[in-house]
């Protein structure tokens, strides 16, 4: 079963105490369809600017993301440039230029209009919610969202939680929305706003998943060379969603492994600048490092 | 095969935002020993002052651990207060009055000299290696330590760390003593300095193990009830060494399996003040817990 995924492609800017990166290709979208391309097709809906290097378009096409509905918009495209200092957990931002994103109306094909597994990464939740009103049926919509939206746009963020069937928050995201500090209150505190499922991911921690009926812990897979972890939260949701759609199924069995592939394919993420090395990923390496994995979790 | 434990047994006043303790029982070989009596005999090796109660003295003694070797010395207990705020991650110290813990020279029976498993509580590493050349040849001595001895008795510290087997932190020492940010590299490098084993406890995160040839990471049981973590890391180690002590080896199999138990009993040490749940907790309590960990963690 094929993904559609909203969000952004983005240029951008990256310094970490491996380097810097200047205008690399990423973007919420772009992380996400990296990691759910190695488990199904991936729909692509974004907007990029007149800037956006023909090299990239190709880059994700090399990589069977399917771009019908990437539009390119005359001005600049998204561009974050941030920095990470210390232990690569928070990232700082420098710089926040929207450009054609600014006026972003997501349009997608007619085909498009039935997949079954949408992921709503990181924007406007008003955008998020003229996807859906364009999709006819999903059967499974997750959702992702940040601090600017909860902060500015809660309103209609809390009307998206009453429309999706999990919703994705960091633990910064979750107890800010909530006023919860402990992350499990804060996750029943999610489910009662309407998803059915809550994954809160805590970076170098690991996951928090729960539902009504189950909760889930997992650790991360622990890793030396962290290099840049932009993008490991998309990363993360692209392998959960990416396996879900594959096996199409929403147990809680499901869910679990769904939740293991996301944490082993966001392992990968923070090895190296960008999408520099989840690009290059197969099933093969996620099989292997999912092999240690078991090593250093199951008891 | 019994446990030896070297600490502190205290009077702590505690205030989080669920309440206020005042000169509760406390200390570092009481938390260890609440959850190490589960799986083994413990002999507790400490000093008390003229102001404890006798009621504590029983208390323990009713828990079946051995007090033969706690010293009662002219003077004050050790007091510590202290106070959490929010997530309630971090202590925040109000109070240390080291009282008749500032001369305190441990003693043991002779029968207890060829105790085969040794806990080393936080105190001061001289104390603690005087302790260890009382005792005729443990095969297992874990080591815990504080903030304040690596600041203030590094070579100390750094001798004793070529002494034991396992060198059991939190995140925080780990960092500090290593400098290293990334808690895998600091484990590398505590490797290094001589223990065979390193633990690194996480609080709310769970925990990190390595040795020079497996590693292992473990999410905290998630508890929505967080009233008072004092001790935690300490019930933690009590849960791990009693496991490690009652199975008699070493192998990686049993360090995993006592890791989920330290992980487990730790669960309950939070759920209420001082030892006030610890004290009351069976082996039935930490196998129902167990089968939900497990429903929480394996896939």
């Amino acid at each position: 079963m094929a993904i559609l995924v909203l969000g952004t492609a983005a240029l951008d800017t990256v310094r970490t105490p491996s380097g810097v990166r200047r205008k690399m290709l990423g973007g919420s979208a772009v992380h996400f369809a990296m990691s759910a391309r190695l488990f199904t097709e991936v729909h692509l809906v974004a907007v990029v600017g007149a800037d956006f290097p023909q090299a990239y378009i190709r880059f994700l096409k090399c990589r069977g993301v399917i771009l019908d509905s990437l539009l390119r918009a005359g001005g600049k495209t998204f561009h974050w440039a941030g920095e990470y200092e210390g232990d690569l957990n928070t990232a700082i931002t420098r710089k926040t230029e929207l450009g054609v994103l600014a006026a972003f109306c997501p349009v997608i094909t007619s085909e498009q209009r039935s997949i079954k597994n949408v992921f709503l990464a990181n924007v406007d939740p008003d955008i998020q919610r003229e996807l859906l009103e364009r999709m006819d049926e999903p059967r499974l919509i997750a959702m992702d969202s940040m601090n600017y939206w909860i902060q500015n746009k809660r309103r209609s963020l809390m009307r998206m939680l009453k429309r999706v069937t999990i919703y994705v928050a960091n633990d910064q995201e979750a107890r800010l929305l909530t006023g919860e500090r402990n992350l499990l209150n804060a996750g029943q505190s999610l489910l009662r706003m309407g998803p059915a499922m809550v994954l809160i991911k805590k970076g170098e921690h690991g996951v928090i998943f729960c539902s009504n009926k189950y909760m889930f812990s997992l650790p991360a897979f622990p890793t030396q060379r962290v290099i840049d972890p932009t993008g490991a939260g998309d990363t993360f949701a692209g392998g959960f969603m990416g396996y879900l759609a594959r096996v199409n199924k929403l147990d809680d069995k499901s869910i679990k492994q769904a939740l293991v592939y996301g944490t082993i394919a966001a392992s990968f993420n923070v090895e190296a600048f960008g999408p520099e090395r989840t690009s290059l990923l197969t099933m093969k390496d996620l099989g292997r490092r999912l092999q240690k994995y078991r090593q250093i979790v199951l008891f």
